[in-house]
């Protein structure tokens, strides 16, 4: 039990991540209290139910009122209006962090909205699974993830203070600047989860090969492409139509090099594709050597160490 | 310990599937004795020292010699010479079966080597790691993993002891005509094989973001393209090279699909990227339902319970 880091936290939708934080919270003892709003009764009932929140309000003003610490965790496509509401109901020092995958976007959603006194805390846990809602959270989803947090103008003890609450979820925190956080989330996940949407697309219309043989023979390499594709529908939706121009610039390259490959193999041309295959073995191998590959590679979405 | 199925097994090259075949027949004693073949002194001492063979043999022909199954585990693409070599060598009765990646291909390459009273069988064992060689085979490789059979013109005995053979390794055994087992494998495996190389390949060039963040982030989704795109290279090359037809209509499937997504993104269309991303969890569904999802999703490459 580490001494608490916010008096009071507030979490604004209270889905996979913000239950997650909660929990996390209440584990580490790192919140005193934990304020929280979800639109439908439902999910907020659930979260004072599993006790992940200790107050739970039907509007999001109501939560951020007098809270140390603001989590917005809606989809992307929502960060905007949720905080047009709140922004009248800060605290004067208050914080305001997210959770959303894209960041450029966000803060463009988001900052006009704060006041001067507000510091504004844009961050994103690289951590999920491919299930969602309040009942979908657990204390550890956080151990041993990256958090990617983008200082901007905040001042230095609001973003130490941020960066040891995520410490204390058991994350590994580095800085980055919102371009390029953008981009390299749409190179290791943005770009690699459309491709998996797609490969699925592709296969459900397959009318040649039935859909029990694919689930049967998924194991062959296209399995994890569904649990990726399984991930919720409107979060992604908005990470692509708000991560635009980093998404289509590596899907270009994507296709450019597709279709390289697509040209070797209608010609027959071996030694390019065994060459090609050779030289992608280094990046593999700077993973493993790097200590980032695990026994359940898995898009970091297995549920671990529950307790 | 079981009969034995076989009085005398030849494996024609020692990679990482005639190893993992001569570990299990050892481990269940599904074969009297075991006879191999490698190009490389190398390779041939390893299977001696590790026991999974009992000689080993210079040439194929001589390891094939005298033997009741002969298994060609060379890449696709050797299939035709290594059966032109053995073909005057068999046993007559003797059955050869392979356990290529694609069927069609290795049906033309090897059966006209192949005189008459000789049962051909081809195989596609579907299991694998990353890992290839002599040293990377284990005994339980293909516990609970479909085997795919094709029958062919060969006699229902034949054919039945072939079976009882991968059902000894542990093994599900299904039979399958050579066109149709192309099509699901370009499906299920091939293509999602050639797009993990194709995204690894864009990240490996891309210069703006560093190879140390793509490495370190790469659990947001890359890491498991990075596992693929580290198979054997050779291998991959002949699968590509032999399925060029099946390969190249799913991949004109899938670029056809990514375009439609693509111009969703661009043109800001949230309502066909929702839709379709909800379409693609039915198919996660029904893989979750066929209890074909483990907690290890790894493309079917995890060495689990190696004694």
């Amino acid at each position: 039990m580490s001494a608490p880091i916010y008096d009071r936290v507030a979490l604004i939708g209270l889905g996979l991540i913000a239950s997650s934080m909660g929990h996390a919270m209440k584990k580490w003892g790192l919140a005193r209290s934990i304020a929280g709003h979800a639109k439908t009764e439902a999910t907020r009932a659930a979260a004072l139910e599993l006790g992940f929140c200790d107050e739970v309000f039907a509007t999001a003003a109501e939560a951020a009122d007098g809270a140390d610490l603001v989590v917005l965790a809606v989809p992307v496509g929502a960060m905007g209006a949720v905080a047009a509401e709140i922004g009248p109901h800060l605290k004067l020092g208050a914080t305001v962090t997210d959770v959303g995958s894209v960041k450029q976007a966000v803060i463009e959603a988001v900052a006009p909205h704060l006041r001067a006194g507000i510091e504004f805390i844009p961050g994103h846990p690289l951590a999920g699974t491919e299930h969602s809602g309040p009942r979908s959270g657990f204390a550890t989803l956080f151990q041993n993830r990256w958090c990617l947090i983008i200082p901007g103008e905040a001042s230095p003890e609001a973003v130490a203070r941020l960066r040891a609450l995520w410490e204390g979820m058991g994350s590994n925190v580095e800085e980055m600047d919102a371009a390029h956080h953008d981009l390299v989330l749409a190179v290791t996940s943005h770009t690699p989860h459309l491709i998996a949407y797609t490969m699925v697309g592709v296969a459900d219309h397959l009318r040649r090969v039935t859909e029990s043989e694919i689930i049967k023979y998924s194991a062959a390499g296209f399995r994890d492409f569904t649990r990726i594709a399984a991930s919720d529908p409107t979060m992604w939706r908005d990470v692509f139509l708000t991560n635009k121009e980093a998404t289509l610039d590596i899907l270009g390259r994507f296709t450019e090099e597709l279709f390289m490959l697509q040209r070797a193999i209608r010609m027959g041309d071996g030694e390019e594709l065994f060459d090609y295959f050779t030289r992608t073995r280094a990046i593999r191998r700077g993973i493993i050597e790097a200590g980032q590959d695990t026994a359940a590679p898995d898009f970091g979405r297995t549920k671990v160490d529950e307790k």
